[in-house]
């Protein structure tokens, strides 16, 4: 411990809160898609909310700058610490549910409780909290609000931000911001709690946040419909919007290519339609009705649209099968070799244009790509993803694949990332394509709250 | 037009554009609640977003404050201009639509279109915009995004923060910052639209914005029910919220006092009860199923409550009648008297004990006043108005009226404004009672985007 930061720091907390065992810090150093390999000064665990502003007042008198890790399940880069001379700040030890109000329909919780925890204390209070996505073992609400997170029922229950009602954070001054509150209205000022979400760690350490709950569901109804190409499920969506729009839950695109690399990495969870389809949609509603009644309605809603084949999940298990098929595209892809991730925001009426316009784009530039495609059509989210042969340049695949969608996302009035963020691996992107204009005044609001660049430097700006 | 900046303006401006005439001021100088009586230099109103960044770039220049408005509907004084070295700057011929994507859900307008407009522009696409309010004819989106909105729908679609995609503005440094999209998800940065919704015009002038839009209702169905007090009132919130959540559209609370001077005071609006209850509750449900279906969901809902008496609307003049007793409160309160209004955020939860508490506290302190209680009990924002006598002290009553309820919302974790916002009226309740550390984040905020303090002053912060 030869810093001046790590005495003062083992002098003035807990054992646990401070780890610099090589050991225990390596998982930490390198990110979910193993393209970063890092390292660190050490790794902070504050286990309240005066000990996380301890640690930020330390590295505030030091200039030891933080990079603040939730989960590590982020997919651009933002949590990984870049050098020794920098602390790793980690939530693991804030795991409390700090409260759960039934009645006012809000819980608040600390930034180290797991996705699946506050999911499981809004299920014991009989609510619901509704964010779901793949990593929600592992991914903790210091994260998820850092990174905006969305996931798969994203169109009828919003992101984060639409969930998050207040949060206590440490700021780069070091001083506690106690933002935590259980009103569903309230205009009292700038919304520091919106400014927070989707800043990816660049403007303090979230310690706790106050959520929204809604009610427990009731009743789920999924099926998943096989389609003769992306116009057809445009028009899907479209007629389900209208028929069964506050029960639309999930609306999930599958293209043919992403269906032919489960079945060939997962032939074990059984695929609905012999052929595979040109694409297929997973549809589920979800609400207040018992399953039954929204059976009835999804029914309803295929028997008028006009769809190749349709299966409806008669049972919890089959309706884990048809989920399965949509979770699992992505190790699915990883098993089948290297491959590039893009998670691309689309006007959604765009959708079907873009995708065969960058079919055409790819199969010019990079033949020997073939486009994954999937994604959460209903909020315009589509993970345009590219799998490679083993022997793949990924690195200049991925610099072509880049300059191709992103030129084409911006045709169509698209932008570079729906829900996984900037990170450090679109730093430049975002500073190429972005307005000049809001780029800047991102770096004076960084400046203004952050004027040492503590947080995060590298990351978002 | 003896200062410069108008020489400048009317020189590089349409005639349309600069107002000085003292007939056509007037009613801009005048506050909604006809307490603030202002003065301004001139009013200039942009036709497009090229001559508001001209206007704030000659301002800039010159060193001249710009108060901005919009509908001049607000209830804090936020948009009346207080002194003749300030520039008004109004968004009435900002007025158009800019597109309408049906298939997206979105659509782009100007910030001078009103409330009733944009709903208009929704439906003929068979969309909805689902913001509902008292002002709806004269509410300009300039300014429901300035106060983040609120209204007699948020229960069910949010307010207007979770409406806004995106806005367009010039920001104080006279830059136009573009930020329109028709996206649902866009992670790409700190969210700058999310930063202006509710800042009241003291970081820019926001001149367009990308609404989200909903599909249209297929159907309605509207009760009031009699209650004993506001603890049935909460127990009725909690079993609709689980019985009918994702279609429970309006849940409004109206104590005995707001019945009894609309009965006095509207007496053409039929009330439903006779002897008057203690309290009722209007309870609206709307989607994508039909009026009879969501009645009989109503119906049961009601049968399986604990209600003293409940009207069901039988067609759309018996729910506008209903929705009138609601609507025309604060009319009645103006025609009754002077009052006092208030927009209190409390817990859900915390409703029942606050409103008996309140009574007491009211009777010792300010015996003459009549507590007139209603709002958006869905949302926790309790509209704790105080009708006074024709010859009461306004001002004495009203600053004893605040002492008294901000203390009490504060011991209940409530707030001292759920949706009308700070405005000049709640500037020093907010100095006082709200985190020094939040309010001094807000004034940094602040100075870095407009560290001439141009935009707003006195409004805010």
């Amino acid at each position: 411990m030869t810093h001046p930061l790590l005495a003062e720091l083992a002098a003035q907390l807990p054992a646990s809160a401070l780890v610099t065992d090589p050991e225990k810090l390596a998982p930490r150093l390198v990110d979910e898609r193993r393209k970063l390999h890092g390292s660190t000064l050490a790794m902070a665990l504050p286990g309240s909310t005066e000990e996380a502003a301890l640690i930020v007042q330390r590295c505030v008198a030091h200039g030891v700058p933080i990079v603040p890790q939730a989960g590590n399940t982020g997919l651009v880069g933002g949590a990984t610490p870049m050098g020794d001379k920098v602390l790793l700040m980690a939530c693991d030890r804030l795991n409390q549910v700090r409260q759960v109000d039934a009645e006012g329909y809000t819980m608040t919780v600390e930034a180290g409780c797991t996705l699946d925890e506050i999911r499981a204390t809004a299920a014991e209070a009989n609510r619901l909290f509704p964010l779901w996505l793949g990593s929600s073992t592992s991914a903790r609400v210091g994260g998820l609000i850092g990174t905006n997170a969305g996931g798969l029922q994203v169109l009828r229950y919003g992101n984060m931000r639409d969930l998050v009602l207040g949060v206590e954070a440490v700021l780069a001054d070091g001083h506690i911001y106690r933002g935590l509150h259980n009103l569903r209205k309230r205009n009292v000022g700038y919304d520091i709690a919106q400014l927070m979400i989707g800043a990816e760690g660049t403007l303090g350490f979230i310690t706790a946040a106050s959520l929204r709950l809604l009610p427990s569901e009731q009743g789920r109804a999924t099926a998943m419909v096989a389609l003769p190409d992306a116009a057809a499920a445009l028009g899907l969506f479209t007629h389900a919007k209208a028929e069964v729009g506050e029960v639309l839950t999930a609306f999930e695109y599958i293209g043919k290519a992403a269906l032919e690399v489960m079945t060939a990495q997962h032939g074990e969870v059984p695929q609905p339609f012999t052929p595979l389809p040109n694409c297929a949609v997973l549809i589920a509603l979800s609400g207040s009705q018992p399953d039954n009644i929204l059976e009835d309605r999804l029914t309803q809603l295929l028997m008028t649209a006009s769809c190749e084949d349709a299966v409806l999940a008669q049972d919890g298990s089959q309706t884990e099968a048809l989920w399965a098929l949509r979770e699992l595209i992505p190790s699915a892809q990883r098993r089948a070799g290297p491959s590039i991730k893009q998670d691309l925001a689309l006007p959604i009426g765009a959708i079907p244009a873009f995708i065969e316009e960058a079919a055409q784009l790819v199969a010019a530039r990079l033949p020997e790509a073939t486009p994954v495609v999937f994604g959460h059509m209903g909020d315009g989210n589509l993970h345009y993803n590219l799998g490679l042969a083993q022997d793949a340049d990924v690195a200049n695949c991925e610099a072509i694949s880049n300059e191709v969608l992103f030129d084409l996302v911006a045709k169509y009035g698209g932008d570079i990332s729906a829900e996984h963020g900037i990170g450090r691996f679109r730093v430049a992107a975002a500073d190429d394509r972005h307005d000049p204009v809001a780029r800047a005044l991102m770096r004076k609001i960084k400046a203004s709250l952050d004027p040492q660049g503590l947080f995060n430097p590298g990351v978002l700006i």
